[in-house]
C-alpha cells in the first residue's frame, strides 16, 4: 500500500490509498492576489494568519505556502522569495500545526523553505523538463521528502493522457535514480478544463487508475482547473471530487473554506468507508446547520474547531 | 455496448454505457404515502397528475408507476390494483410522453399494466426468488420488455456483495433460459445504508462494475437508501451518485424533484462526456439562477421546459 509521510512539528498525515482524502490548503499563495502580494511586499502577514487558521478549521490537513511576489522595489525573485518563504513558513508554523507544501518554482525560495519547515514537508513541484528534474530532485533526496510531480516536459502539457502518464514514468524513473521511492512521488496528471475538452473528466479518472496501479504512485490536482470558464463551478466541482476520489485520487491541491467542495469531499470519504461510523460526517452536519443558521461556512467551522479543542482540553477561545 | 431501449407513445429512451444516465421518477407510488392512497381509492388523480409533470420538467427520463394501494373499502390487491394501474398509466400517458416503469408485485397489475402502457415500458421487478422468476420471466418473454431484477433471492438480502452477484448472475442465466437478452436485464445490485455499514458505498461501486464487465448489464438502485439514517441526507446522495456514475451504474430510481441530486448527475454526466459542450449543464445553470431567484426547483424547471417547448413550436403554457 503507498503512503506518502508528512509530517510537522507534532502531527503526521498520510497521503495513501487507505487513506481519506488529503486536502491541501492552496490559499496561501500570491499568484493573482493582488492585495496579498501588496501585503507581503509591505511585511504584513495579516493575511496570512487568517488563511492559515481559516483553512484548517475548515479541515485543510496540509497548507500550501507560496511566495511568489513580484517586488516592486526587486524584481528579480531570487533574491526577494527566499527570505519571504522563510518568513511565511515560520508565520504559518507558528499558528497552526500541520505538515506544509513548499510552492515555489524558485531554487532558493525551495531550499528555504525546506531548510525552515519543521517535520517532513510536501515540496512542490518537480516536472518533466529537464532542467527541473536536476535541480529539484537532488534536493528531494538531500532533504528526504516526498514531491509533487507535474505531468508536463519540455514539450509543454500534452492533450493525450497517454503521453502525460508517459511524463510521470519519466520522474518516477528519474527520481528512482535518485534514490527516490515512487511512494515520494505525489503525481498531478493535470486536469484540463470540461467546458474545452469534453473527455477531460474521463482523462483524470483513467489517468488516476493507471497512475495508482501501473507506477503505485500517490496523485493530487489543481481540482478546480475542470470547471474553468463555465456556469455553476462549485456544481462541477462537487461531482467531480468524489468521482476522482472513486477513481483512486488521494490528494488535491484546493480552496477548503469552499463548504460545497468540502461536503463532497467528507460524502466521498464516507462513500468509501474511511469515516468510520460516520463521526467525522455527523461533525461536519453540526456545521452545515450552523451555516444554515447564518454563519459563514468558515465561522462556522472555526467555531465547531474551538469547541472541539475546549472539549479535548484546549484553550477556549472567546466568542 | 449494452443499450437496453426504452419507448414511451412516441419517445425513445437507452439506458447504456455509452449514454447519459437514466432518471427513473420514483414519485408516483402511493407506499409511505398516506394522502395519495386516500386519494387513489378515491378516485382522485390530481397529486398523480402533478408529480408526472413535475418530475419531466425536473429532468426524469422515465416514469416509475406503482398503484400499491391496499384499499380500505377492499382488502385484496389481486382485485384492486390491476384496474387502478391501468387508470394511472393512463392518466401519466394522457399527460407526458415518457417511457414507463411498470412497478408490482402483484401479478395481476404488472400484466394490466404491460397490456395498457404504450411503447416498450420496463418491468419493476423480478428477484431471485423461485415463485418471482417462474411469474415474471414469462410476462417479461410473452411482452418483450426489459425488467428490473433485485438482488435477493428466496434466502433473503444477503450482506455479502458476492452473494448478491451470484444472485443478480442466476437471474441473467434463468433469463437467457426464456430467450430473454442480458441487455434486457437492469440490475439492481441493492444499496445499504452506509450509516449502518461501512462498506456499503465500496460494495455497490465494485458490484456495479462486476456486473457491467462480467454479466454485461446495466444497473439500477434506489439511490436514497445510501444515506437513510444519516443527518444532511442530500449531501451523502449527492456524492454516492457521481461515484457510482464513475464506477458504471447506468440508471437510478430516484426523486427527480431534488435539486442537489440533480445536479451531481447533471455535473457527473457532463464529466462522462455524455454532455457534449455542457448544453445540458448550461440549462440546468439557468434553473438553478432561477432558483436563487426565489422560485422552487420544480417551478423554476417547469418555467424553463415551458419555454423550451414554446421556442420549439409547441404550445406555450399560460403563465
Amino acid at each position: 500500500m503507498t503512503r506518502t509521510v508528512l509530517e510537522s512539528k507534532s502531527k503526521t498525515v498520510v497521503i495513501g490509498f487507505d487513506e481519506p482524502f488529503c486536502v491541501i490548503g492552496e490559499r496561501i499563495n500570491p499568484t493573482g492576489r493582488k492585495k496579498l502580494a501588496a501585503e507581503l511586499e509591505a511585511g504584513n502577514f495579516s493575511t496570512v494568519e487568517k488563511d492559515a487558521l481559516e483553512q484548517v478549521a475548515c479541515g485543510a490537513m496540509v497548507l500550501d505556502v507560496n511566495a511568489g511576489v513580484v517586488y516592486n522595489s526587486n524584481p528579480n525573485p531570487n533574491e526577494t522569495e527566499p527570505p519571504l518563504m522563510t518568513k511565511m513558513i515560520e508565520i504559518v508554523q507558528g499558528l497552526v500545526d500541520v505538515p506544509l507544501c513548499i510552492d515555489s518554482s524558485v531554487p532558493g525560495a525551495l531550499e528555504a523553505g525546506l531548510a525552515a519547515a519543521q517535520g517532513r514537508p510536501l515540496l512542490n513541484s518537480v516536472t518533466g523538463e529537464e532542467d527541473r528534474l536536476e535541480l529539484v530532485l537532488p534536493l528531494v533526496k538531500k532533504y528526504n521528502v516526498p514531491v509533487v510531480a507535474i505531468s508536463n516536459d519540455d514539450t509543454g502539457i500534452s492533450e493525450d493522457p497517454d503521453v502525460r502518464f508517459e511524463v510521470a514514468k519519466k520522474i518516477v524513473h528519474r527520481a528512482a535514480d535518485f534514490g527516490i521511492p515512487a511512494h515520494d512521488i505525489v503525481v498531478d496528471p493535470l486536469v484540463m478544463p470540461v467546458g474545452a475538452m469534453a473527455t477531460a473528466g474521463r482523462q483524470v479518472f483513467t489517468l488516476v487508475q493507471r497512475l495508482r496501479e501501473e507506477l503505485g504512485v500517490n496523485t493530487t490536482c489543481g481540482a478546480s482547473n475542470i470547471s474553468f470558464g463555465l456556469p455553476n463551478r462549485h456544481g462541477i466541482n462537487a461531482a467531480f471530487l468524489p468521482m476522482a476520489i472513486g477513481a483512486g485520487m488521494t490528494s488535491a491541491i484546493m480552496n477548503p473554506v469552499r463548504q460545497v467542495e468540502m461536503e463532497a469531499i467528507r460524502a466521498a470519504n464516507f462513500l468509501s468507508a474511511h469515516d468510520p461510523n460516520g463521526g467525522e460526517w455527523i461533525r461536519f452536519s453540526k456545521v452545515l446547520e450552523a451555516v444554515e443558521g447564518g454563519m459563514t461556512f468558515a465561522e462556522a467551522s472555526q467555531s465547531q474547531s474551538q469547541a472541539a479543542s475546549g472539549r479535548r482540553g484546549g484553550r477556549r477561545a472567546r466568542a
